[in-house]
């Protein structure tokens, strides 16, 4: 039996499952949602769940998986690997996430981020199946970044931080943006925050024929191209809130395809159902992405 | 001995060697520089140079790394796998260097980008020896890019062409840049043509004070942002004629530092000797990066 969570700012959503072969998803046995709050509370809350269904079901945990919030440690060789670091949330700057889950269930733990859990899930059982070099953007509160290449999950000296690319602007867009950092950045442009503070009203409230579109999905595949250019993944995946707004996909294809400007003109890139249709997609998973991405860490783990 | 070939579109550099290990570079006994013209008449003085070499030290070619002026087919699965495929030099169009080098020598031949063969070099005996992630830029007559991503060269449905990034602009320069596909992405602002179509003189003509070299390494700190931001490699190698002018990384190393505004506070991307000033570097092996790539190509292709 394998566990899995999904750590999040507000949640953390904790399952046990089986996973039976790289072909079916694995088979969720149980699961609860654990709200978030000080780091040793919401800890003690995920570890009841996992020993309370080791004694349940007389099975041992054999790995678990965690896609979590961030910034990460990520680092194998670091002291401090698998530790959050430098989040806002200050109760868990620092809260060695990965160490105290080992410690405490004595099995080999994973952990990487939310969005590389959720590119890794699409890959092995969703949108990209199969496809060993992936990009997924989530696009919500933030915009998070998680890539694939050769199947394995891309980290170097940190985790993606792509949400913050300086996208080139829309002729005449002079909107600021929201990002503190750096203010109209990917995220400061096209985040759901950001389409909020454009429009004055929250993205779900717009209609697609709303002139605030036009520069998230500017901005998006401007960020998309710039991807192609430097990873040319098989397959784009975008996810998170904004992109249930799915009148976005056939602006974002039709702006990668314009700031491409036929120089790679890979198959995939031309337009039509073949082309960008099949290649910048929404995710196939829907909200389980993240955990179903934490069982096959978990399923790593073990492997390795 | 190992075979290596640079294939440019001017010249193609061909040499034999011996490969001790990973802690030294490859010993080159013998190279040659072949004029390229025609492929046939071009393949025909490579296949020579072997054949002679082979002869002349009674020692076979275990293999052959080619790294190799492009774009090329690197999908394995292609059945035009290492050809050459959309160049302008209409003679080299769809010319299958990869498999006509194969059987010609009967031997296992490696093809990548030039520029990969650059990063792989670098990372396994220059600038960034031992570091498996790795971004390598060439900037000259083109901008070319090669990634490595823990130890592995990145490529997806395709190689990297990120020389063709849609930078952010540098605010008030309206110059329209030189590339025929769009203009002012990176190739067309901070290649060596762009410089000497900007400021109306060669680079290699301007003082480091010119005020044409501002936008040049603007665009380039754009792209190295970009990078860092996608991949946060541990190192990021600027070569090529233009990057000869060192004055250009203390501005971009300033202009990358600028542009993330303290969001990946990374050591490594701190100012400093310790920081920016050893994480944008000049290469280390000089000239010969590419041909050092191509044994190294050899080497992974024997040892697979």
């Amino acid at each position: 039996m394998f566990g899995a969570i999904e750590a999040g700012g507000t949640k953390f959503v904790v399952a046990v499952g089986h996973i039976n072969g790289p072909d079916e998803p694995p088979r969720i046995i149980d699961r609860a949602v654990i709200p978030t709050r000080e780091p040793e509370e919401t800890l003690a809350d995920v570890l009841d769940f996992f020993r309370r269904q080791s004694e349940k079901r007389q099975e041992a945990l054999a790995a678990l998986g965690v896609a979590s919030f961030g910034p990460l440690d990520l680092d194998p060789e670091s002291p401090t690997y698998g530790a959050i670091t430098t989040t806002p949330k200050l109760a868990w700057r620092g809260f060695p996430l990965k160490k105290r889950l080992e410690a405490a269930l004595t099995v080999p733990v994973a952990i990487d981020t939310d969005v590389a859990g959720a590119a890794l899930a699409e890959a092995t059982y969703g949108a990209a199946a199969g496809e060993r070099d992936v990009v997924y953007f989530t696009v919500g509160t933030g915009v998070g970044v998680g890539v694939l290449s050769g199947g394995r999950i891309v980290h170097g000296i940190g985790h993606p931080e792509f949400g913050h690319l300086r996208v080139r602007r829309l002729p005449g867009d002079d909107f600021p943006g929201i990002c503190p950092y750096h203010g109209d950045c990917l995220e400061g442009l096209a985040s759901g925050p950001a389409i909020r503070a454009r429009a004055g009203r929250p993205a779900e409230a717009l209609s697609p024929d709303d002139p605030a579109w036009a520069p998230v999905a500017d901005a998006l595949a401007e960020a998309v191209t710039a991807v192609v250019l430097l990873l040319a993944p098989a397959k784009v995946i975008l996810g998170g809130g904004v992109m249930k707004q799915r009148h976005l996909f056939p602006c974002i294809r039709e702006g990668v395809r314009a700031k491409l400007g036929g120089y790679v003109a890979y198959p995939a890139l031309m337009p039509g159902p073949e082309g960008l249709d099949a290649y910048i997609v929404p995710p196939g998973l829907g909200d389980d992405a993240g955990l179903i991405g934490a069982f096959e860490l978990a399923r790593r783990a073990l492997a390795r």
